[in-house]
């Protein structure tokens, strides 16, 4: 890796909101650079609180001018009555990232674990101690939504791409056999 | 009323985003200014699809200037497989408005067929129908999606702010009586 790349990580939430960056100089050669939860008070209108949650964004982008975005994916089995909350706080990420030509980049939180800890069924704790010891932290991060986020980022670094274009390719591919069949 | 109001309905959905612009001079006195439905090919990434839809919902709002903005309210239970992208469809609705000013306002499906056809159980057919006679239009609008939307502004320009302060006014008083109760 020739130069420096700066990775912003997302663990979306409405209430509390994950952020994290980090500088990768090489392969194993990761630095925290700022680590963050975004609040928004649950008592705030929706559009409030996502208006909120835009504007931080914004200003994370334009002070750390990262290369990639990660967001956490989410899943709308986990839990109905916060899913959607927690969808829209990763829509807003990935439409700020979009405005300012960052790509993006998605990885469930199993592959986080897994990344982090070598166990997809890892805990809170044990991610938090790995977080801790791969960017050489004196302390963990606290809360540990900030050390999810900067998981998040350690992630990408390791994995890349990862599961989005994998998710993509295998979409377009799906598609082009259907057209293929059809004609 | 002594002036008139502009209201616009937005029926959230990813790959078919409902957008409809309604003028009301008086309680029954409705006509419609627009009517739409945004599409965004499924094969595209997530990020560039929230991007056209928050670009397009802008230039609508540039363009009619409206008072208020009805979005459909969406549910998690409903269908696990779309509905992540529905909400982040809705949450860039919000975002929009929340950026320009402009009040938003959410009304559940069953609100919008009961206001319109006078049924929270009314079929499609039944809601067009109706939308088609309420703004005295010629035919009914096509496709389906752009009847929500208008169903959906019609259904505000009656119930006025209707649910959302409703429900904000009865979580307020939730937690004014939780406080009592703790202090």
């Amino acid at each position: 890796m020739a130069t420096e790349k700066i990775i912003m990580g997302i663990d979306p939430g409405l209430t509390r909101c994950g952020i994290a960056v980090i500088s990768q100089k090489s392969m194993r050669e990761l630095s925290m650079l700022g680590v963050d939860v975004l609040l928004t008070p649950p008592e705030s209108p929706l559009e409030q609180r996502l208006l909120s949650i835009e504007g931080e964004i914004e200003k994370w982008i334009l002070k750390f001018k990262p290369n990639v975005l990660a967001v956490e994916r989410v899943f709308a089995q986990h839990n109905v009555r916060t899913v959607m909350g927690t969808g829209q706080a990763a829509g807003i990420a990935l439409l700020v990232a979009a405005r300012h030509g960052i790509p993006v980049a998605m990885h469930t939180p199993s592959e986080v674990k897994a990344a982090v800890t070598g166990s997809g069924r890892a805990g809170k704790v044990q991610v938090a101690e790995m977080v801790k010891r791969i960017l050489n932290l004196e302390t963990i991060p606290k809360p540990v939504d900030a050390t999810d986020a900067l998981a998040l980022t350690i992630t990408h670094a390791w994995r890349g791409e990862g599961t989005s274009r994998l998710a993509s390719a295998v979409k377009a591919e799906k598609e082009r056999i259907a057209k293929l069949r059809n004609s």
